[in-house]
């Protein structure tokens, strides 16, 4: 079967592996689709060398068949369609206070272990989630990055008739703001890529380009001087960390979904004065994998117009060059059939 | 009747006023005791003239007794013993979603408008809240600090049995330390000033000096790596901006009370990766005057404890010289009787 094998030094080779069998508590599953996440860019680009120990099969995003259980498994059976939370928990750690997706000994499948860029991918049963029948595997293969988008929606507490503003319009920017403006909240997407915008305009959202309107100016006028109450900073960018205090509104919440690698300059008086909240949002609790599954198979997430090229297993490293090449795109998904 | 008046340059002058007559809903008291705060130096140093116009009466952290009510007022008469929560309430803005404690046209008495380093003062009767026969007027002086560090806790949810930390140990820090302790939580004050952290072990409170050692370490030793559930940073420093996102558990909470005028490097990244929160807290609602009121009757908060030195309103100036002069005292009375 075929495997896309991060070797280090921005190569991704397409290998014949064999399927492991699943142990006990553990499903084989035949994958469907595989999205290539900002984070598997990050590995192509070697920034992750130090966890990824090369050559590894990456990926994260998936969904696929049940193909094989292994002994006592029993919420799902051959044929389950599925998609894969993935995440290993270690053993609970104190400092983790209960959360375990942010616990200390956790391991993220696709980092830290075989990702689900293979045709046959074995792992814990506890890591599936069962797909309707009418959703299509393309969009199995976007519930991971939607799950993002429901828990750090859920986090920021957006409630209807709320304004929110989403500072980054990447796919998980894009399906924040879809996310939110489901909850019934308006939205305003800040986003420099004209392409970016072109699509979430296209699916019915407010948007900004920061680079030539000032922003903080816009959502005043916008909201009257009423302002923001949960700003989302997906960018990255230490425009996107200064901008963040100077739009919410008293109590405002922002949510930092971003990673930002070094430390920067924050306007911390903002969040005395106006009682602002910063909440840190990483990865899902299974519930925000149950909402995905949910909005997706609603139909509101659109997610077919959020896929921007399918390419086999085959052609991997073409993909990974793609994206590096343009900005424009949003989610591309490997065949791994 | 005498006042001690800001007149610029480092010099508060007494005066003789006369007292001013209470309008429909206002109330005249006879100040008993004012506090000196960090703002009221703040203000001596000259940082503030843009938004205090001298000459003018300073001082918000007041006791009296009524001494005259105006037309329809009936929440308190004369001879009640009270504090005043010093806040002018403009009208509601949408910015504020109904939290009028940080309202943007909210004024802040003492700062904004005359305060209460005088021996009759005029205020707004929803201001004052009743202080109990047998607190003495020293202590009702001291609710307003107190009532800081209620709010402090509260947002902060210090729940019992937590790990609290609190970086900076001046007259907020300490209160701060006593409320989250009277909550159960286990408390360690970081603080630079030897005297200071004397008086808060004196207290029954652990200490540290993070100048000779390392706040992180310690915690993660005195936790066994748990980590602290609640982070207050007090200090006001780029250190303390430094170690609150370090000191942190999994979705622990930094409380961020202290004025940070400029913006400085914070680790997001430990937002995302451990779903850190930041609490922004300011000033108190009616709820945390009350609390207040309710830990200082009963003695938990060791007012007493707390005083530095109570000097008669005549020789005001001198108290502002020596809390320039010596970093080891904690709150300074001014006996305006
Ligand atoms: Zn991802
Ligand atoms: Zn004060």
């Amino acid at each position: 079967m075929a495997s896309a094998r991060y070797d280090g030094n921005r190569t991704i080779s397409v290998c014949d592996t064999v399927p492991v069998q699943p142990s006990s508590g553990e499903v084989r599953i035949d994958v469907s689709y595989c999205g290539v996440c900002g984070t598997d860019m990050h590995i192509f680009h070697g920034a992750m060398d130090a966890r990824v120990a090369p050559p590894q099969i990456i990926g994260h995003e998936a969904s696929g068949v049940v193909a094989e259980v292994g002994e006592g498994v029993t919420a799902v059976k051959p044929g389950d369609r599925v998609a894969v939370r993935p995440l290993f928990f270690g053993g609970p750690a104190a400092y983790d206070r209960g959360h375990s997706h942010i616990g200390k000994n956790l391991k993220f499948i696709g980092i830290d272990a075989p990702g689900g860029m293979q045709s046959s991918w074995t792992v814990p049963d506890y890591t599936l989630h069962r797909l309707p029948e009418s959703m299509p595997m393309t969009h199995g293969s976007m519930i991971e990055p939607a799950a993002v988008a429901c828990h750090d929606v859920r986090l920021g507490e957006v409630a209807p008739g709320e304004t929110v503003v989403v500072i980054g319009g990447g796919p998980i920017g894009l399906l924040i703001a879809l996310v939110a403006a489901d909850k019934g909240a308006r939205v305003l997407l800040s986003e420099v890529n004209s392409a970016r915008r072109g699509l979430a305009e296209s699916l019915g959202l407010e948007t900004i380009d920061p680079r030539s309107i000032d922003l903080v100016g816009a959502v005043t006028d916008l909201t009257d001087s009423a302002m923001a109450d949960c700003v989302f900073e997906v960018s990255g960018s230490a425009q996107g960390a200064e901008a963040m205090t100077e739009l919410g509104c008293g109590r405002g919440r922002i949510v930092m979904v971003a990673v930002h690698p070094e430390p920067k300059p924050v306007n911390l008086f903002r969040f005395f004065w106006s009682e602002l909240r910063l909440i840190g949002a990483r990865l899902y609790e299974p519930q925000d994998f149950n909402e995905a599954i949910q909005l997706a198979a609603s139909g509101k997430l659109r997610l077919d117009r959020l896929i921007t090229q399918i390419t086999p297993i085959g052609d991997v490293q073409s993909v990974f060059e793609a994206i590096d090449a343009s900005p424009d795109g949003v989610k591309y998904l490997i065949d791994c059939r």
